[in-house]
């Protein structure tokens, strides 16, 4: 499929670099770039503490020239990072992320994610969307996408899994979104796509772990519910958390109507995550993000 | 104590029913009411269920000379009540309630509660306030309001707890308000005072339930952090929630940023609730909250 | 077209009522609509000024055989009104509004109204969609609504409208959205539809009033941008205002990328708008609304 | 007076610089902080325009015995910043901004600053309160902070600002904070205090610019109320907004509710602009600013 890019595009790029505190790194990277002939558009850090942390930082770059030089510039830096005990990565606007979209029944986060693509606001390829339901086929494919629609329950997980990650591969995926796809994955299904699986779950994470959590709200009284969204680990609802938000309710609200304005709720910070994580803006650390805005 | 009331408040009231769902019931009690010459100015109404359900009205209302008449008025309501098995409660704007507010070394709480009580937001008496600490006196006697210094630890609980018994008796204390009172009381203590303590938990409940809610908050990578306002029962942090609210937190807040920007929502969330309380908007079903606004 | 409705709704009605405010009109109301063995659902009301001011009440009501005795309660209650000088109005929740939408070339308002139509957040039919632009039409016709594409702009107004107004007579509808429609509407096209017009604009008003909002938004270097859902009358912009949010936004964000913040808030500020006026919440009272939640 | 500082930040500082954009500045500014030792803590910049426009940096570092080498490390920036075109400022942690705060009868903005600063939250000296009532003396005299009660009216104004004046230059004032001042400053005033005096605005500007903004919010209907911090220019509300937020109204709330609703806006709004000024995250930059978070 070939992939239009604005030409001013091709030469911007996003480094994320992690390694152990101490000065002089900012003015080491930045020197870097510079040799390169490369404009530092916008920078973030952090560190987890001055002393002897961590420091990771988020630079996004122009570079003229971009696609002739980049293969020289990784190589130069990796001798810089082996120097500097640094994990990095470099990602170019022009090579967008290829994503695979799974979904069960309800339609309302798949929407969203396809309306903010058509509207220009997630910089993805949608490669494909994997259901256990056929229900949203039709959306799916009048954009021109192509639509798998796998039963799954948890006795023929280990099948399903195996032609899922068949098709991962096949589409050359680089994201998974969990688009409110009713289903648990195994350790060795997620153990493919570390930090790579993006989930939405129904509730203010940690506040109702687990199945039911607008019944569970609904019976607590809680005068606000909310939605997570997180990078998928082996712990169920337990991942890195990218997002959060939460709506205001009240005691006339049946469970019902919880639902309908926590669609709304994981409809949005659905989008944020994704859209972030496809920004390079998220950096996992231990079972934390870094969330550079 | 004298009690200055605006003379024309003299005249408002608030009659609080809760009685099995049935058609008429409205129109029985503003018939009441109006053959008491009274008017409705506000009236708010849930039922649990429409069929079979539990039915609950707020209704204010202005009633001419009402100091004079509502010994006849409650008498003639309690036979209208019996027949048709309403429990109710009568609450007269001009006699307003006595408080009790508890609190610990931290202040922020208890100075947002007195800042709104002089700016007119809070209708209450505060009869005394009462310490495990001698800090806030001070402030609190500054504005003629006794102060009790009464360490407490959980070895000398019962002993304490009785002293603080016979205050509230001697202070007729209609509402004790916990804010950040970090003090486990006994269900005895609470026996004596159901659904008349208000207190403020530094989390969005029910995540991070019990002790140091925001270093677990800060562990687990929440990107918002709440405070709840709930009645106290015998369960910890499982009472009736009467208000919640969040704010938005990152992963450049430590600890220490965490408790700065969490008292801002405790402080708020705990106005609210006892501001709603007072103003009688807080019923308790079960073990949540109906709050008429 | 055929209006499928859950039969249990059959017997749902709501009742507005507007009047000078004295006591035992609540009474009065409560104690007719019993006496047709109405059971009073829902409740609010509200009084410019308890003494001498004008009183407004929002009943929502359940009746068996509602449809058969109807006819009835209307005409019984028109002699009621008239002996207490109310105006009123009964609305049938079986009795679905018929609306039409009026869209340009962005189409993000249109695709939320849609979506929450579809998932059955909006109790309405949409009768018909109207555009000065094509590019909505696919969207619209795969659900089966009539589209009408009429060019218009200043110098053909009048007979634009005229045939807008022909077609909103021949498709019986009640109510137009205008969901980002750009094109201004005549005092006589108006008069048409007075308090069924819902507009959205582009800004928190009464700020950046008329064209280009964003824009002037981001020259003004606001910190906040908003929209407002309003009822259309002569004066650009000024009309009744039903519902407004905000998002935050600072100074990286560019006009182009206010607008699509922008559009979320759109979005969800119409969406609300509509659903509170197709529930009878919304009363129009001088140029303000009284919205009862 | 003397400041006690924690010796760990005698040594923390903070780097604001605004020079022409091209590439190299964040190479050149790094490695100018790295060859005096200095360790980059944190880093926020912008630019209005990756090619021709201006870049904006914000550098926040540590550096060992920084009292002793601050005056060398200025003298030599100030060579880099001849060559480059830059405008630049440091500011030393340990060097307190002193405050004045002006106030009127109103004191709840008052009060909140004075609660914010001591709990910690705002890094300052408060040097001198300014009023043109006595209402406040007792609360900031009890905090030993010097009050000057200056009555003002338009007749007297000339003389009443150049006591003011005077009075800015005994205390040696870095900062002016109108924490509702209800007068007018003359343009010879604010010339003296160029982007120096923070001014909090009781209405979401720019809508309700002037007077009574709680009663044109009540009469125009709006659903949100709102305040606005903002540098005072001699264009009447019009200067550079710092921050801006807003609550929830609706129809039941009268001009009196409104005001106390956003006396609660306006405290938050207000401590939060300046805080951000007093942490030098805050640039101004023609109408508008640039807030560094």
């Amino acid at each position: 499929m070939a992939v239009a890019v604005d030409p001013a595009l091709q030469n911007r790029a996003r480094l994320l670099v992690k390694c152990p505190d101490k000065p002089g790194i900012v003015s080491l990277l930045s020197t870097f770039l510079h040799s390169h002939n490369a404009n530092i558009i916008d920078s973030s850090q952090f560190s987890s503490d001055p002393t002897n942390g961590t420091f990771f930082i988020r630079i996004e770059f122009n570079c003229d020239n971009l696609v002739m030089k980049r293969d020289d510039m990784e190589q130069q830096f990796a001798e810089l990072a082996a120097a500097h005990e640094m994990s990095y990565s470099f990602h170019y606007k022009a090579v967008r992320q290829r994503v695979a979209i799974y979904v069960s029944k309800e339609t309302h986060a798949l929407m969203e994610l396809l309306w903010e693509w058509q509207n220009g606001d997630l910089d993805m390829e949608i490669a494909v969307v994997i259901s256990n339901s056929d229900v949203a086929r039709p959306m799916v494919e009048a954009l021109g996408i192509p639509y798998y629609y796998i039963p799954a329950n948890k006795d023929i997980r280990e099948q399903v899994e195996a032609q899922q990650i068949r098709l991962m591969k096949e589409y050359r995926v680089d994201l998974l979104i969990l688009a409110r796809y009713m289903q648990i994955l195994t350790p060795n299904f997620v153990s493919h796509f570390e930090h790579r699986i993006i989930n939405i779950h129904h509730s203010f994470l940690p506040a109702f772990i687990g199945a039911n959590p607008y019944k569970r709200a609904f019976e607590r009284g809680v005068k606000l519910i909310g939605a997570t969204s997180h990078y998928v680990t082996n712990d169920l609802d337990e991942g890195p958390i990218i997002e959060q938000d939460v709506e205001r309710v009240d005691h006339r609200n049946d469970v019902q109507e919880l639902k309908k304005i926590g669609q709304k709720i994981e409809r949005r910070v659905l989008a944020r995550a994704v859209k972030w994580h496809l920004e390079n803006r998220v950096i996992v650390e231990g079972n934390k993000t870094i969330v550079f805005h």
